[in-house]
């Protein structure tokens, strides 16, 4: 998960919500992205923050900056974010999924800075003049603005999305479609039909009842699992109803 | 931005932070989905979420559940949410990018649940029960567990991502998964369960039974009309046994 992801560096500019920061750290540590910088933070803000849950390790490392200069130094793209609401943009503004396309190119060769503004006021044309460019999350117009922890999720969820993770683990029971033999599905149908008999729900000798029965138990696409526990499931009932003639 | 979205339920369960709640709606408002299910909220918690930024709206108009089979009985489709950390699963699971796929194919037919788990363990066996398959976020492995309010925006904004995209068409002659209510899916398992116990199969009050049960009937992925004639089976076999006895 790591890889590219290790040049990039979060930047929260004057965030004033100590949970906010937490959040934040905490979604670069779901996603793999380790190097945090906050740029003039409330004081008692940053303090509080050092709690976030798995993340405060994160937050112990995390470098605080006097300015947004300072915090992009090192950096040979910077990306600020916004939710381009009324205010007149002076920059070229991408959807995240072109921004994270490019930005993810910028990341094999050297660090870049994605910078986040505080919650009121998002970033300040000043501090956005750091920026090359500025992307934004694909929000309703009405309601654009979005909790700065949960923007910096989706932003990393982006940059890391279709980067090889561990794999999804087979459950069992899962749908393992033509597992199960026509033999076995057969014998499920025949122990059906048979209970449907004893049951008076089909009338002896009915061939179009067995028809449409086994049309319909093989558009289930058992697995092996659960054709056979259904079968044992059948004889049980068949074997109750036998047992009570 | 809305559209299909507007068949999507956003159900949290169990939920006891008010601001994971309230963060949850925002980011529903963010990304068009209006429809909030809340089953067994902490009272307080549901109570002071109600003034999340930009979402109160959404938030009176929340529907409180007692269960999930309430909160889900007019979906066709149930999907749950997991870390998918040490608990073994029972479920088939989907990274986030392969579900939201499926899940967009469904909200074209109609309603789709989408569940949350409480803070400290997610969905509970039980609660999953009710789930077709499960998904995840692909996080790193070894910090997999997010924030809930993060979690949701994720998975709304995979969602709603691309959302111009020239849609899935249904092959003719293809199964037509799904038509069928978690209702009427649920009414099945319980006639099944009936069956199963008049006959000796399954022990009175086994809840692991019921829960393996009801994973295996959602598993068989019905369309409404072979929904129909097994219940009609199944309750044909229940009067046989009971009238026996």
């Amino acid at each position: 998960m790591t890889g590219d992801l290790d040049n990039l560096r979060v930047v929260l500019v004057a965030t004033r919500n100590p949970l906010n920061i937490g959040a934040a750290a905490r979604a670069m540590s779901n996603f793999g992205v380790g190097r945090l910088r906050v740029v003039n933070p409330y004081e008692a803000a940053f303090r509080e923050a050092r709690s976030a849950v798995g993340a405060a390790g994160l937050l112990a490392k995390a470098e605080q900056c006097a300015s947004v200069a300072e915090a992009v130094a090192d950096c040979r793209l910077v990306v600020g974010t916004t939710a381009a609401g009324r205010r007149e943009l002076q920059h070229r503004l991408l959807r995240l999924e072109q921004g994270a396309r490019a930005i993810k190119r910028h990341l094999k060769a050297g660090p870049v800075a994605l910078l986040f503004g505080s919650e009121r006021v998002g970033l300040s044309n000043r501090e956005m003049s750091h920026c090359h460019w500025v992307m934004r999350i694909p929000t309703r117009e009405e309601h654009g603005s979005m909790n700065l922890g949960q923007a910096v999720a989706v932003c990393l969820y982006e940059l890391a999305r279709g980067q090889k993770t561990a794999p999804a683990k087979t459950a069992p029971g899962q749908k393992e479609k033509k597992c199960t033999t026509s033999r076995e599905v057969e014998r499920l149908t025949q122990t059906l039909l048979e209970v449907l008999r004893s049951s008076g729900y089909v009338k002896p000798r009915t061939v179009a009842a067995e028809e449409r029965l086994r049309r319909l138990v093989r558009r289930m696409e058992l697995n092996c699992d659960d054709a056979a526990v259904l079968l044992g499931m059948l004889r049980q009932i068949a074997w109750k109803l036998g047992a009570k003639e």
